[in-house]
């Protein structure tokens, strides 16, 4: 009975599965009625509760909860149980490229701990492979913990962290580096690492899952996949995010981290890039990547990464709106605050009540940058009074980047120097993409009507 | 030479329109080597400076500009000079539905008035006629100058005041009431007067231009010429944002005022309806409108509309970002504010850092409500253990609310009740189709890859 309980199954079914000598990891066919599935026999779900269902994991990586009755027949096609561990190491190739696994928390690995049921933020190469054993089949395999964290407790002090951890990597001949993350805000770390890390040698890639591993509708282990596939296969050197494309699993989407949002709280592919089209498509069932948009930076095993990863904290991300208070824009200069960043409306306007605490804020030192709340599109501040007058006073234009990577880009900017025109001058350089100059019609999505 | 200066044009070209006897608001033929142009002289456009372009309106409302040289043949078809006035007053029939036009400022009704080449923010139903006489075919003109503002200078007072003016209308006997308003914040009004007047009887139809209406790119006269067909025929009684569907002249949207956003810097179809399909699709063309999605409020003269247009201005709407720091929200409840919204990430967090802070605010009375920057989709506090956390201090959930509808929303309950289990119920409802319970897959746009 132990055994059973260990992988949480109960009851009638823990007897049944005794019986039939399964465990987690066994290849089944299970047969009810006119249904047949075949795969990997998981460990209960907990979100199945006490319900006699058996979870098993299909060949695409998705898991099926079947109501397990009198007429269900079960039967082992393959003994593969992974408390017999002899998938694991054996399948680590040492020829195949190396590629380091960085997890800093989030839904991709978390609850995914079989023996105890438990939650568990982290996992070491067994456990991954055990769970995901496609990934063997790319590369070579090392995880590290570098966090274990909510992604929405990000703070620029742990960019930096990772930045470093990322840096030791990419400087000691891996094929690439994969940082798994909570997808909160998985778009402003892509975008600090894009700054940190300069003259990247491979790509860095951010790579998350919507849906927790523990539940059925799972993305993690495609998104995982994918991300290897990126962290091998790039002809690229940038920082990305890898997610689902579509909301089947057909492909992912390769996004630049300076460009890139998340624009829904719970689709699979809730990233999306804006004023920029993603760098690549995968393909995980083919193991194949191909290039769809421009490539910035490209791979080469000779360039040496540079590290600059100081990121200020004194940096706030203020977003205007009918009413919005002067009070607060002061306050953040009384605070000592150093720059901020205004998501104004439109091609980049605030309320004119705002523009006296604007210029007391820049005569004092604070530099202020100017993006729209639109997301779309760029900044355009010659067009109306309000626009001119903020040049006047000295805001800084952000062009067409995102408020968030305006905003990441201005700490790590400021993290460098204080001069003010170098600051100007920085932020209106591009630096890794985040800037683009040339908008077609399509970057605008077709919407629904 | 005075009276072709009048109309702005200069030099040369004003003699040779001196000499034919040409003036703006006739219809000319313009030959120029293989290009032939038809349409109505307008005066000049400053944006051409001194050169000397003729500028000519075609009958889809698109002006282009013609260089003027020796090659260049210029025609008067018809006489109907504006000077003459002899359009308007006859053109406005009596016994067509009665629609009031409420200027605010904003680009559509700017720059029109072609005697002075000045700006001028409002104008007089002979001048709007003159410029779109397609707008006397449909309904009988009032215009009334409310304010003559920026939009970004919008505040919460202003709502009320626009709200008060819209209700007398509507209470009046009016077909419907068009606000022309300038896009950077023309959602957040049509948001309040949503919320603003209860049992709509008519529509109330806010339009404004992407493209100041002196640039022959304008769109300011198909905008409002479907804001005119929605006012008559909508049968639907919402407050509804009336713009551009797409970059050509087809047709333009109809979106409900609590669930669109401006999405766009510049486009004409910048506006798009969030977590929401359209309510319908105006054809100018063919003054035809097609109801598409669901209705809410209909349209009946026997509704007596309700006036509650108190918007509280301690209100805050505040954005999450990786190293936000909880001193913000310390400050805004110092402040004495009374609401603050916060645009938190993914299904609706925001870090550990700050839940204390909020713990505090809503102790002291303050109502923290909270929506998600991906825009798309719904927040959902259930999930993560920190999203249960912030339901167990009281953060009110704000379901699919856009963060800017769940601002001017918290600020209009702020306005009627301070007591916080009524602001949490009546934020929990759905007053104007703000919540949109039931999502379809393809409320999220199609993205370009």
């Amino acid at each position: 009975m132990r055994t059973h309980e260990h992988w949480g199954y109960r009851g009638f079914l823990a007897e049944l599965l005794e019986k039939l000598e399964l465990k987690p990891g066994d290849i089944v066919r299970v047969r009810k009625r006119s249904l047949i599935v075949e795969g990997m026999l998981m460990p209960r779900e907990l979100l199945y509760g006490d319900k006699p269902i058996l979870v098993v994991r299909l060949n695409n990586g998705y898991k099926v909860g079947i109501k397990v009755d009198e007429s269900t027949c079960i039967e082992k096609i393959e003994a593969k149980a992974f408390g017999e561990r002899r998938v694991v190491e054996r399948e680590q190739k040492a020829e195949l490229p190396k590629v380091a696994l960085l997890s800093t928390g989030g839904t991709i690995l978390s609850k995914i701990d079989y023996e105890t049921g438990a939650v568990k933020p982290s996992l070491n190469v067994s456990e991954l492979l055990e769970w995901a054993p496609e990934l063997a089949e790319v590369s070579f395999i090392e995880v590290r913990e570098v966090l274990r964290i909510f992604s929405e407790d990000m703070t620029p002090a742990l960019w930096a962290k990772i930045a470093e951890e990322v840096y030791r990597v990419i400087s000691s001949g891996y094929r690439g580096v994969i940082i798994a993350h909570g997808t909160d805000t998985m778009s402003y770390t892509a975008a600090a690492l894009a700054f940190a890390i300069r003259n990247k040698p491979s790509p860095i890639v951010l790579t998350g899952s919507q849906r927790s591993s523990d539940r059925p509708s799972t993305d993690s282990a495609f998104n995982l996949h994918a991300a290897f596939i990126v962290a091998v296969k790039a002809p690229f050197a940038e920082s990305v995010i890898v997610m689902h494309g579509e909301t089947g699993d057909a492909y992912a989407l390769v996004h630049r981290g300076v460009k890139a949002r998340k624009m829904h709280t719970s689709r699979r592919d809730a990233f999306q890039s804006i004023n920029d089209k993603p760098i690549a498509i995968v393909y995980p069932a083919r193991n194949e990547l191909r290039i769809v948009g421009k490539v910035y930076e490209e791979r080469s095993e000779s360039k040496e990464p540079i590290l600059e990863n100081h990121f200020d904290n004194k940096v706030a991300l203020v977003k205007t709106y009918p009413g919005f208070s002067s009070e607060i824009i002061d306050f953040l200069v009384d605070k000592g605050y150093r720059g901020i960043v205004v998501e104004g409306t439109g091609l980049g306007h605030a309320p004119n009540a705002v523009v006296e605490s604007f210029k007391r804020a820049i005569d004092e030192g604070v530099s202020i940058v100017m993006t729209s709340q639109c997301l779309f599109g760029r900044v355009n501040m010659h067009v109306y009074s309000t626009g001119r007058k903020l040049l006047e006073i000295g805001v800084i234009p952000g062009d067409d980047m995102l408020p968030e990577t305006a905003y990441v880009k201005l700490s790590w900017v400021l993290g460098k120097t204080r001069d003010v025109d170098e600051v100007r001058r920085i932020l209106r350089t591009n630096i890794a993409g985040e800037i683009n100059l040339r908008h077609t019609l399509d970057l605008y999505p077709r919407w629904s009507m």
